[in-house]
């Protein structure tokens, strides 16, 4: 199959899938009667169920299982925490506006489809051109706006509604601004991730968790981004929700006390080193993968086999979900290592997790802008001694001798490490004074004897005073949930072989619905048993639908399907009733009053439908 | 008790309750470090463990129930959307500024803390001053921007910090306001409710329910409301988690099936009337206000006696919680019926809830801005035959006649209801004229015969088509929950009675965590048991916390419960433990084996205390 065809085919599974999703109201484009506003979805019933399904688990399997702390901050986010964080100066995308209409583009997007474009459809391409085409590709997300600027304008790029031309690539600032209070003086921004209401609130979160180190905060959360231009469905929207995780280690003990229960999953990773020479990515314990060095450390390596755990346990094909290393030029600079958990699906291979070890970097960042420490502290349990480095400028001198230069120069004196410190102080001792370079200043000064005094010093410490690292588990649950729709959707033929129902294969865990009831027939007596077992499953908090439209049995059956109901119980008697299981169409006889208990046993998962089949009659329609 | 002293018994009362809140973070104010934002508040650990149970139950207790479908849409919302539902124009609080410095102040807050204060403090108050005051305070709400003006500029009222003079009250839009897309040229807003959400989606829903009535859709999600100067703590907030019913029935028909379920109920009513009368608020069955007449309709009935179900079942005490209804100034000209759950705290009598009959109002509003029908059917067994009504003004005529004043006398020739038309009718068959008032254009004018012809046609209908009338209760959860801190809080003498310890009395399952584990002593044997026990609870999903600090277990005791955790665990022999209850502080001996069915029949409720105490060897320590 040529790429052409698979790419067809890609596109028209898709839509399959996304004409059933809408149909069904799994989701829907947001004030739909308005014509609606690009990148904003509802989730409609069976979607919003799926939701918070999901949610739930995220909860259970990491939340309670860690013994985490959940938080739950306001999205209205005044300016100085974002300016802390480096959101208002550096979270924005390279924007293009047609120079005759203004309207707005991502100047990537055009840039990316022209060159998609030409090598798809130009029979004429040169094998140069399209080499040259592909490496512009792959290094798209690497180009200043200024290289943007001139490939646009060097391959001719026009807008692509009007052919008009367009303006120079500049920076668009992705986070809805707004205003705090009514004075229109306070600025503020909804916050566009969940993480930095974790990080303001560390210093009384370590003091809830007993001043001890390690420990994790989490937060499930509206965050939003003001996309340029939203493509991609559900994968690329303007609000979404986020699950994320800060887990805050000492940065000299990265190791995990649970990694053992995690080191023997296997699953494919894609290493930095595989990305860059081109191999594919492989199926390795991640256990392997930290020992080698491969995975920076145990407790980052840990997540990462939870993640796989999570995602698998929803359903997610573990086939199609790999864990790609950052390369460097993605991994922000003060990162330790980061990994993202990419799911495949009709769009490629999209990120759905990141997990990332940021090192102290917002906490270092808020204690400076703030002035309030983000730190913890190790209690020594004998005071230790040690010797200190102590670099005394005397500023009365460095003024008369540099003036406006001075605290450049005092700020170079004080940040000299101990070798540097011992030789000026070797120097100035032999001969009265010393050449310094000042790297701020880009040249080489004297220091006088009666500059600076250095000395060491002994001290008593009682206790070691660090800013954590911190490993941030980050999940987009829009994005997790579209993968694991095309995930769970399959076809069949219906039962006369004239046309193709659309199941969707759910686990019960995530399933909108855990089982819908039916009365064969439109009869009291059946419907007064419908009623029965339904309040049943409502006594066991068991979702349900009651299906009492005159319809065929086989149209409920496939209603019922395509939402990924797994259970779907038939009152044909009033006495016993029928079970029929969602993918293998096999039905099982039970009594009334054992519905609720069978189906809660198949749907919490204490029992499988197998175990079923063996312990009940079957049943044949 | 005089009223001063009660006044200061609930500032010491709520004092030590948002204490130990704030000290136990079950809530903060928001980006501390920075000191904060007035109006934003974060939940910490055991708030939000609260918050997620108390939503947890309210999915439970409502939409699992009732089978409602459950959407789930965006906090960013188009402006034409809350044009549509009045918000644009007059969601606004009057404001006044300092004329100098530019502070605001709500100007209704300004006045009522003038007449308050003299109220209380001013010894040579007049009874006719003071009658005025109260009188002042008790219409408030009604006050126009004018009227409201003048009184504080004939009190004298100025800026409280600077006595600087204010400028007139006018009107400020309590929303957020932001920004969609890159090109700034589409407004939106942070949604005021989620409500709009589900009325835009009607539609949709509708069809999903399969074209019946009656169903109610709900969502839980944050709403948002830059208040002008936010105070009352979580009360008055800028950001708050709403959760919203909108049950959509027939204006015809608003029983209720299952009102005979509540109809019992007995509890604190304050109709309308004996407001007005000054009557107090009276228990009352429920079932007697509908058949009374007091509440409008069995629908909006049903609705009051499952709030009043779900709040009392969080911990709300009963005798602190009334259901008042809207006086008419209050009520919105469309509504039919409007009561409040209003619950007695610190801060007063607080709305928590409103259940309001909302007519056919806001879904007429969006059918007619969206030109989308917005509408239900009701076929007929039988097509029904009917006689209409048919007026068609000559348009011409009327034009010649009436020129710019056309379009008025049309559209109130069309309104005519049957009895006038047919009068008008003869009046024109019998003088070829008749007198005809324009509301509109408040004169009398003459109608010719030529003007409009007016009939009466049989036609056979179908169906009948209309806008079904909407009942929505709507929970503000941070106030329900802020209130059930204050009804959950106590405090009782420490053992040794030289201190007063605090205790939340939260039921099992609005309780943070459902019990703790603390090892009698530091040894690894009770380290071993606590990790057996604890396992065990975290595989049948309950919350716990460990506490292997070597602090007394009577300050781990009151450490947790000043968390409001129903039971703790004591591990002090590695075959069986003690478990205690937080309230009466009995103790039972229990296999380790059992730990986990013990805490969890408690805590689900399938079991009580008292059944266990009966059940186990009590433990005296």
């Amino acid at each position: 199959m040529d790429a052409a065809q698979e790419a067809h085919n890609r596109e028209a599974f898709r839509q399959a899938v996304v004409n059933t999703l809408e149909r069904r109201l799994f989701y829907i484009p947001s004030f739909k009667i308005y014509r609606g506003v690009a990148g904003l979805y509802d989730y409609g019933p069976p979607g919003c169920a799926v939701k918070s399904n999901v949610l739930a688990f995220w909860r259970q399997h990491f939340v309670l299982e860690e013994n985490m702390l959940e938080v739950d901050c306001p999205c209205v986010t005044p300016e100085v925490v974002l300016k802390a964080s480096g959101h208002v100066d550096k979270f924005t995308d390279l924007m293009v506006k047609d120079e005759k209409t203004g309207t707005c583009y991502r100047a990537d997007h055009l840039l990316k489809d022209y060159c998609k474009d030409k090598l798809e459809k130009d029979p004429n391409l040169s094998s140069e051109k399209a080499a040259e085409l592909r490496h512009v590709l792959a290094v798209l997300d690497d180009l200043s706006a200024e290289e943007l600027g001139a490939k646009i304008k060097g391959y001719g790029i026009t807008a692509p509604d009007t052919k008009n031309t367009l303006s120079d690539p500049y920076p668009f600032n992705l986070m809805f601004q707004t205003s705090i209070g009514p004075s229109g003086l306070s600025p503020g921004y909804m916050r566009p991730e969940t993480a930095q209401g974790i990080f303001v609130n560390f210093k009384d979160l370590y003091y809830y968790n007993g001043n001890k180190l390690p420990f994790a905060a989490a937060q499930i959360g509206q965050a939003f981004r003001n996309e340029i231009s939203p493509r991609q469905g559900l994968l690329r929207v303007r609000e979404f929700t986020l699950a994320e995780i800060e887990h805050f280690v000492d940065p000299d003990d990265k190791s995990h006390p649970k990694f053992s229960e995690v080191a023997n999953l296997e699953f494919l990773m894609f290493p930095r080193e595989d990305q860059v020479s081109g191999r594919a990515a492989r199926r390795m314990p991640i256990g392997e993968a930290v020992s080698q060095g491969i995975v920076n450390n145990e407790t980052l390596g840990y997540f990462i086999g939870r993640v796989y755990l999570f995602l698998t346990h929803l359903g997610i094909d573990k086939e199609r979900l790999r864990f790609r290393q950052h390369l460097a030029n993605e991994m922000a600079h003060y990162a330790a290592d980061c990994w993202d958990a990419e799911i495949e699906c009709s769009y490629g291979w999209i990120e759905c997790v990141g997990i990332a070890d940021r090192s102290a970097y917002d906490l270092r960042a808020h204690t400076d802008k703030s002035g309030v420490p983000l730190v913890a502290h190790e209690k020594f349990p004998e005071p230790r001694e040690v010797e200190k480095l102590v670099i005394t400028p005397v500023k009365k001198e460095l003024g008369l001798a540099f003036k406006g230069s001075q605290r450049m120069v005092v700020e170079a004196l004080e940040a000299m490490v101990e070798k540097e410190a011992m030789e000026m102080k070797a120097t100035l001792e032999a001969k009265g004074e010393a050449d310094f370079r000042v790297c701020t200043l880009d040249k080489v000064v004297t220091i006088k004897d009666t500059m600076v005094t250095i000395s060491k010093e002994k001290k008593k410490e009682h206790q070691r005073v660090f800013t954590p690292s911190v490993i941030e588990p980050s999940f987009g649950i829009g994005r997790i949930i579209y993968c694991l729709f095309e995930h769970s959707f399959y076809t069949r033929p219906s039962k006369d072989g004239d046309e193709q129902l659309n199941v969707f294969r759910f686990p019960p865990l995530v399933a909108p619905i855990k089982c819908t009831v039916f009365p064969l027939v439109q009869n009291q007596q059946y419907e007064e048993v419908a009623k029965k077992i339904a309040k049943s499953l409502t006594a066991v908090g068991i979702s349900y639908k009651i299906d009492i439209t005159g319809t065929s049995i086989g149209k409920r059956y496939a209603r019922t399907d395509e939402l990924g109901v797994p259970l779907a119980i038939t009152v044909d008697s009033t006495s016993s009733v029928t079970i029929r299981e969602r993918d293998s169409k096999q039905q099982i006889r039970v009594n009334v009053d054992e519905v609720a208990s069978v189906v809660m046993a198949v749907t919490d998962g204490v029992s499988t439908w197998a175990d079923m089949l063996w312990k009940y009659p079957t049943h044949s329609s």
